[in-house]
């Protein structure tokens, strides 16, 4: 509630026109509505039809069903992330639409899809064991209302195949990479492409990779600047963050 | 700002008794202020007099000497964690009767001491070399107005030194257990005391301690329950909680 | 034994009232006995009726069941913390009052139950996700005889949920929060709450998460001071923390 | 050297236009030197008029002042980080106009600076321990062509003070926050603000802050979207990357 | 393309021998064709019949036998690593004559297998625990075209075995030694031998080994010059760095 | 063999009473067979009817029933470690005398057991989920000859348990302590017993245990003399140790 | 007080040989002087003039000088370890006949010297940059009346120097093994020699050595059985088991 | 000695040619001093003046001016790495033609240089950060009797420098890559180069960097094959393998 609002309002308390007990529902919780309110503005700025997600890792499908359930009376685009095969049976049943990604293990409910940018966002991957966060980043990036550009298999051990799809990368308005192992796709993209570079480390990889600490260190300590990190295998992370910069 | 007050508020405005202006001022920032509000009587709770605390590492002389200066224009009772010389002489110069403690190096102005609380905190450390973590406890906590008994150099290697001073431990509301190297004074405290104990694993040991890691993981996997733990070295976190728990 | 007692029970030995075999029979193991009295005074304290507590994990149904069985002969309250449905089944035939919580994964038969208090514990988690840790700890609080409030899905992302129940949390006499992923909660309650408040890391996220170790680190690191730390999914731990603080 | 003019010069060459030598001297080195040109390009994209940058740590006086002597001769904007007195002595005898920033420890030579841009990138800090991240993010988003608002001392510990600075940081087009110990800060504002956040753990605290390990692992794993995060007190990074997103 | 071929090409072009389209399709994706080609006169040097090789772990049994199919189609050798027998079923069905190797979980398919070098790489593991990572190893060498030896149980406990095996060690070009536990075979090794050692620590211990973590770090701090490390439990990074010395 | 077995070996062949042929055949391999020699003496030391032992993680149960017939043919006592009970019914084939221990998962095989010792090891555990560690140790300690007493559950929570059975852990020879979560038990004991303390740290526990990382850090820093330690979990290492002690 | 003397002291006051006061005074505080008993028991078989032990790090020299003075009043043996040329300084004006080693770092002052054992300590270490912890081990071990035979320089990249002396090293009671980088000879020594080997980790070495843990974790994972390990460059520790293994 | 040796040596003792005495000398120490002569062959091998080593860090001036004083006895070539000014200083009195590389920090000392290899060892490098380790490995090498090609600052944030050095690169017979941060560049080079590569991990970096944990662990998860990896920092160890190879 801005000042000009709260002005209008004690005035026509002040008149006589808005009798007491209405002025006071609107004020009495104002500290947290507000806020609530705010962050919904906020929302609506990130969403115009952007989806409901749920995160699926760690709930059983009986929960997965009941929230999704729940969200479908309100009419949402719904994400769930980390999604078995089980949980979307449970959720085909409540909704026919919806879409099974088994790579990247997203269920995806379409309702009123957000208009597509024309700007894009590539994802590009070091190696196939990547493409789970991959996709699991395309899906979300997608359902945010991003158009994506997928480039996989480019790793560094055969640059030259990076180098053949550069055009297309630096085309981009953000750049998701994709990588395990040691995780050097991060620095040799950061080195050639002038747009914000979003890595995204995955546990692919064995031995003193110890579940993705290799990538993760390595894209940190990234001798190219504009380079961050999200979380291992976080490539719904990586879609969010690049979503907000494709909408810019 | 609660309901009644509110509606005292929009009450005087309806009735022409307060101006539109003089509400507006008390109501447009209510989100933000109301909550600061609420801070304060939280805060309020809590000291009666208790002091402001600078965290001295990482500052420089000149930042603590203005900051303490400022506090002391609102008359408050100082509590300067991690101070070197240095930092005392500027402070003393501002205030002459700022105390150093250079075990625990603390400064402390006390200008309204909080009364004591009759209940006592018990901070039990396990050898000479905690003390400067002993040390820091006790002040703070002295300094939040309570009454604080020292039980020192009782580490489990002649574990009868400890049993002799169990009374008294046992006597207090809360206990601090203060235990470097492998911190097992903690674990040992709590199955002989049915009190809530805060334990602070120290940085004191050598090679695979990894500079208080070892005392710390000890702690957190203490097998007597009613054993929780604050940062390594942090005596102040440690007195902030007995001291809560103390004037419960 | 006191020393008045004790100079009760020379006397008659003196004075020929006490067979020396009696007094030698109430002495000879003092070192130890009397000691172990003082444990059961100590433990008395807690208990009034306080559940004998058996920690399931890595314990085969069969030990469980013998454990428990023991237990019963005693006519105790039992609490078995990560419980099995298969140790349940086990349990349930011994005594078929007992009450199994899947999602907290406990055991619990009520005998003799303490009186509830009137202060209660809070229990603040971030996330659906945190529940299991949730509900050990609730589980626990109940058969130590405190009230308990639970207050689920206020993580720090939706900011205003948390400040929504803030007035119930600020009620309570112990604060338990649970939370996995980054562990902000913690630190934004500590500093919203004047009340002792015990973190609970969890070991919900993936990644960097580390099995809980970002959400403990976190938690230990806390910029709000009043708050210490348990292991990792450690509910029961809390529960006997807040017990101790709730009950003085 | 795109298809056309390459086909051009061919049709020069074989029309006797263009010398056979002269045609050479254009391609022989074409693999690397297109590439180079690429990369120029590219960096042509970012710059006009970027600082040429020179990383100070682990290097010596000597060292830094001869690489800036160069750099001089090229007329090039320059920034130093990590950057000691002794450094900015040797700068200054080469270039008077040079100016340091004790806190961020930069050096800045500005000779041609970009124009500024009308949006914003709001750095924001947990506590005044991190000023000197602050100062080295700023003084590069400077350099780099950035409006910057600078919002400190907003720590979770105390949130009313963000909530009262939240429009601010709200209106920037990139935010970058600077937080350490437990790192809350950056989960909170990712909360609250649909803007893409870069998170810099700072290597402030101690005990099991691990030298800024806590912050970062808490914001790699933070529960809000739209976080990323680059390295351990890298204000530069942070940056570059805000710098990216703030001129798309 | 060196300097005289593109003389050529271009003196071609002048005199009207080449045509200017002929001329632009060898020209025209210079940059990166160029560098392929590079890269493949590269592999042709290790190559001339090595192995095609797909790293099966985190891969489907479907996308294996694609991979595979395809390749098949190109006449090559091929190596599966870390291949499961439902990989090797999967593949036999394409192609009887694979061959499966159940303790090093490798798949070979072998058409136009390298001439068998004269000298040899020994394989020295130290238990036989380590037996997958030395087939592993060896498999890959003999793919590679080099003879291999192989050396088990060994390990320093028993140091006389390995004196008996030494003239067979020091007799190869290079030395692979596979060791898990402390891995204290390779510094008593390099001290024995001068030849370049490659040591690859596995995984196999318990405890504070840490999936192989002591044996990688005891390696990596190998009092004996040297030697030289690869991942934990990479057998077939170590035969390729081998056979690479031994084709020297 | 020694200076004077030589120089009589060398005198016999002077004098024609040794052909060279025999000489030969004892010398020709001096260097290693009689290192071997020494070891196989050294073993003696250990052994008269020390059993043979098999580390039975990570072998397959086809490869248990091989090492075990060859022992067999050998007449020797035979241990296997970490044996599954797959792995003893392949053994119970081919020696029905074979008995398994599936608290401790060993097999032994008892042919000449050694003489048992007068002097005995202490086997202290913190709590009963340490008995698969202390049921190790205990199989080795008796396959080895010595007695043993095993004193379990007195961990540090209630000590009282610990003092009553002090006498007897007083009077070994040597002392394993085996206790996971924080290990607290080896320093207690470590305090109170003035024989060599062999501690095992086991991997019960849970969270920032980390696999027993915490107990195995506590114990190698506590703070009474007279404590060393062997691998995680490691009962059978221990018990070598005490048994080499308790020989003395 | 065992049985008998408590049977005697009652029958005494039942017979009135024995005031109540008196018996009072004896009995009161047995649980604890009990148990102190037991411990100095405990000490004295220990002792028989073994040196109070000081350890130095972290203490100022004013510390070291005051508990020093307050031993000698006692008349006893005197080790600080970790001591600084500063402490010796102050140390030698109290008692002129006290003798620093500048390698060991360790000030010891010999009044009563316990009589030397004739069976030996033998103490090996790998490099001369592990001689601090040698010189530690070996000054704390005569100090408590051990023979000690120091073997330096036999790390394993020349392992024929160690076989030089493995005689000398056999024929000791008890092995200490002192090295750092890989910590490589604790493995081969323990299977060289069938006495008690404790090892000592040093923190010699560098990079991934991390401060002794390669080779900490290198001697835990020792694949030779009957060592044990105590914490890096922890020489005391290492001779008081030792000495306690050599005295039984 | 071998078999025909042997036999030799026998029948002279049996015809009497042989003295038993000489005989004897010749046998008695046989086991080892054989093995040392074995150790010397292998060593000279690798020498043929290669110098004698000394590893400076962590030794006093004294004890490097001692060791090599008793060297400049044997006329040897001396190379002394992670020298100090002062260390060079005190060898300089004894051997004015000593040299001291401060980057590298070496002391060399070259009496009969080995011959230089025709082929060469080229030695690549990320950063100027990474020219002490650089520098290290490039003394080593020389001293070694190799060519040596330095090639700098080819990080693969600008990889087109990289590009731009391949064919020298390339032609070398073994490849050290140095480099910090993320390490990346081992991994890209590794894939462009079909020789045997040897990755340095350096210290070079800040944060997360964990004092060239980040690289190390990048390097040993190269996704490119034929790389292995020695110790952080160490260029001397990279040499002694790149000789090894070099001179194959």
């Amino acid at each position: 509630m801005d000042k000009e609002t709260l002005r209008r309002l004690l005035t026509g308390v002040s008149a006589g026109e808005v009798p007491v007990d209405e002025a006071l529902a609107s004020l009495e919780d104002l500290p947290f509505k507000d806020l609530g309110m705010a962050l919904i503005d906020n929302h609506r700025e990130v969403r115009t039809g952007a989806p409901e997600v749920v995160y699926g890792a760690g709930k059983t499908v009986g929960q997965v069903r009941e929230i999704v359930g729940y969200m479908l009376t309100r009419d949402a685009n719904i994400l769930v992330t980390r999604a078995t095969e089980d949980m979307y049976a449970a959720v085909r049943e409540l909704c026919p639409e919806a879409v099974y990604n088994p790579l990247g293990r997203t269920i995806s409910v379409r309702r009123r899809l957000p208009a597509e940018t024309d700007s894009y966002i590539a994802i590009v991957a070091a190696g196939t064991s990547d493409l789970p966060v991959v996709e699991e980043a395309a899906e979300t990036a997608r359902m945010l209302g991003n158009r994506v550009e997928q480039i996989t298999d480019v790793g560094v051990a055969g640059i030259h195949r990076l180098f053949a799809r550069l055009d297309l990368i630096r085309g981009a308005k953000a750049v998701i990479v994709v990588a395990g192992m040691e995780g050097a796709l991060a620095s040799v993209l950061g080195g050639l492409v002038a747009k914000p570079v979003i890595a995204v480390p995955t546990s692919v990889g064995y031995g003193a990779n110890f579940g993705g600490l290799a990538a993760l260190l390595s894209m940190l300590n990234s001798c190219a600047s504009g380079v961050s990190v999200v979380n291992i295998d976080n490539g719904y992370g990586a879609a969010c963050c690049a979503s907000m910069i494709n909408h810019l």
